[in-house]
């Protein structure tokens, strides 16, 4: 699906035609806007992109694999700008990193992705309305700072839903000594993992994007730029520490295995202990001799001595216990 | 909350009216403290923000943000600078780490917090009182230094607290096997974690507040910047010693842990070794043949020798578990 | 096993006499391709290599050493790069990294290789045909480019592998607590770190490659080399958070261990609980006494009322255990 | 206590008035050094400071404060240098780290500290005596190299300390199951971490003793200072691998707790799988029915061919143990 | 022990007397080779180095001292370097490192070092032959080179070792579960700490041999040197991951005690659930009663009913074991 945006002369053009583009290309006051996003391949679009906005041989080769370090290219007449959404899907424990491809020069932006993402979507939404102080009236470097601002506030939310995840795995860790748990652990590191991954280039290239496209960002817009990274900075140190909170989650989850285990041995110890002593006592009168004393000497109670011995060993071995905190 | 202090030709007032602050701003031998302690949205200062000192839309923004990296911007006219608080709950192991935004420019400061501040209140008070030499009377660098050494003065009670915690929980994590020692273990990283997140950056920023304020800070006051710099590092290297302590103190836990099964398997084993053997001695003499020997040559002594030879038998085991130290 | 390609005057020849190449090396706009696939020594080729090609006495050490770490060595009219593969044995979880020397002046190019490697091989197939844009025909640097390309693309089919590994790794550690899944992720590790050993130092290399080759490669090339050096790094990341992960599944494993054990102890204590006391019931009765209450009272239905008793007895456990979930 | 030494034409004396000494220090050929070891507070000394001396308001605030980190500080006229001791309490496995603050300028060198230092102690004694090559007669600088030396060099008795405990708990660790060796693992790297985080800084400021202090150092001094420099990272590396080893010792030992819980239930099972078997039999035999062919087929040797069945149930398992090394 | 090598006018002298030195010292073209395998103290040496070679007095301490970091520091007229050599003891799992100091000067070159080495032997004996290219014809530089050189060479075997001991212990750690495992690994992890602790300083050292020795080393040495560096570079990366993997082996190693100890408790847990139930079928039959159904009912067959259900009991339980893989 394509879009394609002219601002021109103060205004705002949504039903432009292609075969317009290269004149509009050739006044510096206007701003070009075409967002794509890609059903399967690059292939319909890569004619026009190579022809129109004189897209090299190597750009179009790197808009067309899925999985790409983010980075920052300076080719001739333009640059070109890998990013990276973050989605977390809460069911599976799996992260999603969608590529954004940015490729702008002095007065156009081509923004190029293969999954729909909200955040984009409204962005092309407000500025297909006219308002008073239009995204693209302020040039394609204000406009390529809206871009990665509303994409890195795209993260926030993500944050926030790992930050309810590890509150809720950190109260199964200690309580619940299923499996399950160290399974949900290990795949939110994972997902972490490849978050982080993501991010981290991010933020060496959002720190690059002022000192290495030249004029192309006005000084006055740079501390834009510059709150931008800051947030990025912030989103990776956060995820960093998350992960390391999955790894103590772990060893958390291990030793509450162990307290289980001995939870469970505790019980078989105070079972044996009780029962053993006990039951030895009714095998020494449970044996067949000649002369057994407690046959000879019965009058009648020695069953029931014998029995009320028993319970006093038992009753002394709960006390015991007690005193122990074992019970 | 708003207070208004203004140093003025030697001497300071409180009542001043906003209206007359563009005057006072034009006199470069003035200094301007303002102090917004915010109920909950910056809405109702934003105006006179804008309009008296003349902020950007930009720091408005960050403004807003109730949770923000710590960091230095230059603005036309004024810095923006964002530092952290550090609050620890015993009860609760939290680590609460309030914003603190510092606006200033050569003659006015403005700081602006969500959260009252005792640190701070006591050097508005301070700042209430004529003294001889008064705390707005060397320069808004001065004052600045003033309210970021209290700052970070500030911390040293936290971790007087934590150390305090810390040996607290390592005579725990030895003694008690309990599953509320690992929660707390666990609790407290955290806690560190979000300390250390919020101290981290702060750490870069207060190095960079000499090189990048150009002539903000006289090279007079540059070591007293450079002290609290120093105290920044030792807090941050503080923290993170305390990370790596509580991870060693889960692994403690989990030996102990594992300590405590191993005394309950020996008792067990102490049980079993000692009753299975003479119980089956019973069961050997409680067995029905036609010629059972120890019927047929029981002159009245058997039922006791072969208790003697059970007390015999457990004494010996008793004798061999002495001397493995097992009990 | 030795392959001469020669490009002059416009096409390739494969025939290219040994006797006629100080000729085509003096000729700028020729560009000469050595092949070598070593059997065992770099004995045969030592002496054509210093005599044609000049290579100095370090260079041809360094040829015949099997294991050198990557680098790039400037000498009197040539380069000496060295750089790995990367081959991963399902089967015996063994990783292979071959080395590749790649000696390169201004018209030449030599590969030397110990091992043969598929994707050197269909470049060199590549190189034979005649195609309208050859390989050979843009100079020496992006022959070295077409070569770095394709070998680090070679790198991505084992990430895949590695991948797949991983996810069945995954699975297996939480439900299979056999010995064989902790010696996999072992060497699975131990793999990864030799991998990681080799990419590491290739992409210094890399990124030293266009600064250190001077005029080289030309500037509108670079791009093309930061391209490669990208995918390294990527290579480098992946690899590196598999080893992370790793770790991480030996945690993993080891509590699936514990919580295997916790299964098997909690079968043997229910097994105790629940014949340990009955037992002892039927002691008591088997006890020989003078006079025994269950004897002298009964009617005929003591035998059945015992039993009923320790049905409930076990009924009432068995309700236990279900309410704790044991069983 | 105040130690006053005063170096002059070539003799030194130890009897000066604190009055003389302006006098001395406009002297740029003499060399001062005051030694102060306060009983508790800074306050006696601090006119004299300020006065003779000239130390300025921070310098003041920061000798007052006991715990800081080791840093330089070049003030007017002088620098101040903070650095700490090591010294290792055996019996209690605690480090201390003593404060000494160092402030030196062309001519004079005052050290300051809160407890008695041994080799602090000595090098004063040095002082007192003449000598042909007077410590003080090389100036400040070698002064304050000497000073520095002797510190570095009062580390190597504490790292041999820490050697031979860390050979002695790596034996008890292997052997010694006891809750006593995890808590002085523990204890251990607590103070490694206290000793590292106090040496950490000391490198740094040690490396910009020589570049920030200008002319203070004289060229011919600086391999000198470089030693020093070069035994203090030795130091850190040292307890750097010390801090390694104890989290490796915990690991060790946590097996060792394992291994010793195996060698427990072992023992248990061998006891069980004998007794129970043979236990069973005798419970078969004293059934009682009617008609039983263990009585009615009894010639007399029946009680001992089924012992002789039980003694050899139990040589079997025996023999079984010890094929599997259990025995 | 001391060899005195002098190379001058081209040939190689060795009867050289120490009076002489001055003279050859004075000779730009001449190169000594000085070496001194102490036996204790370097006392007997101390006046000829002084007097002979100017070393200073620093130099001379140095040398005295046993244990140093590698390093370099320029002196007046020389260059004193420290490195360390690497032994492994695979009998006790001890690692060597015996320092060798090498001062040398453009035409000077002396080796002091306290244990023999047998690389530095051999080097020695080659340059006591004549030969076509003689060792010391080609200046001290390359004289320093060939020592460095051969020094790291004499490193590979060590790794060599300790590969096979590591691929050792790893077979081990799955498959033996006795104490001696973990002790041989934490002792392995220990000497590749000393061993990493020593090459690491010399990694930067070799590092800066070419930029601090100034016009020492010529160009067309330099990659000599680098290669040696980067010999060394390999050296570390190698121990780092051997130390990596012993970490990784001690977690395998635990593992295997945990399985070990599932197994032991599998077979407790299969005796205990065969014989409880069956023992307590006994049980029910030995009691006394006025009434017995067993006895009473009894055809002659009952006891043969009992042991049949008993059997059939017994094989059901092995059937579930078998089904569920735990025998």
């Amino acid at each position: 699906m394509q879009q394609l945006l002219v601002w021109q002369n103060g205004q705002v053009s949504t039903n432009c035609s292609l075969e317009a583009l290269p004149g509009i290309l050739a006044d510096p006051q206007a701003l070009v806007w075409l967002d794509l996003l890609l059903e399967d391949e690059l292939q319909p679009y890569q004619d026009m992109l190579s022809s129109k906005f004189k897209l090299s041989r190597l750009t179009i080769e790197t808009l067309n694999e899925a999985r790409e370090r983010a980075r920052l290219v300076e080719q001739t007449g333009y640059f070109h700008l890998v990013v990276h959404g973050l989605a977390f899907d809460v069911e599976n424990i799996e992260a999603r990193t969608p590529k954004l491809d940015i490729i702008f020069g002095h007065n156009f932006l081509i923004s190029i992705h293969r999954e729909a993402m909200d955040w984009l979507a409204s962005l092309l939404d407000e500025a297909h309305d006219e308002s008073e102080e239009h995204l693209m009236s302020r040039g394609a470097a204000r406009l390529l700072h809206a871009i990665l601002d509303t994409q890195v506030d795209s993260y926030f939310p993500v944050l926030d839903v790992l930050d309810d995840m590890s509150d809720d795995l950190e109260d199964k860790a200690v309580t619940d000594a299923s499996n399950e748990v160290q399974a949900r652990i290990f795949r939110t590191k994972k997902a972490l993992a490849r978050m982080r991954r993501v991010i981290s280039p991010q933020v060496e290239v959002m720190n690059s994007l002022i000192t290495r496209t030249g004029d192309f960002i006005p000084t006055s817009a740079e501390p834009y730029f510059a709150d931008v990274h800051d947030h990025l900075v912030r989103t990776f140190e956060v995820l960093d520490s998350y992960r390391d909170l999955m790894s103590g989650l772990l060893d958390v989850y291990l030793t509450t295995v162990s307290n289980r285990l001995n939870v469970i041995m505790k019980q078989l110890t105070i079972i044996a202990t009780i029962f053993m002593p006990i039951t030895f006592i009714t095998g020494v009168f449970g044996q067949n001799f000649a002369h057994s004393p407690q046959v000879e000497t019965d009058k009648g109670y020695n069953f029931w001595i014998v029995l009320l011995v028993m319970v006093l060993i038992t009753l002394a071995q709960i006390w015991y216990f007690k005193r122990r905190k074992w019970i």
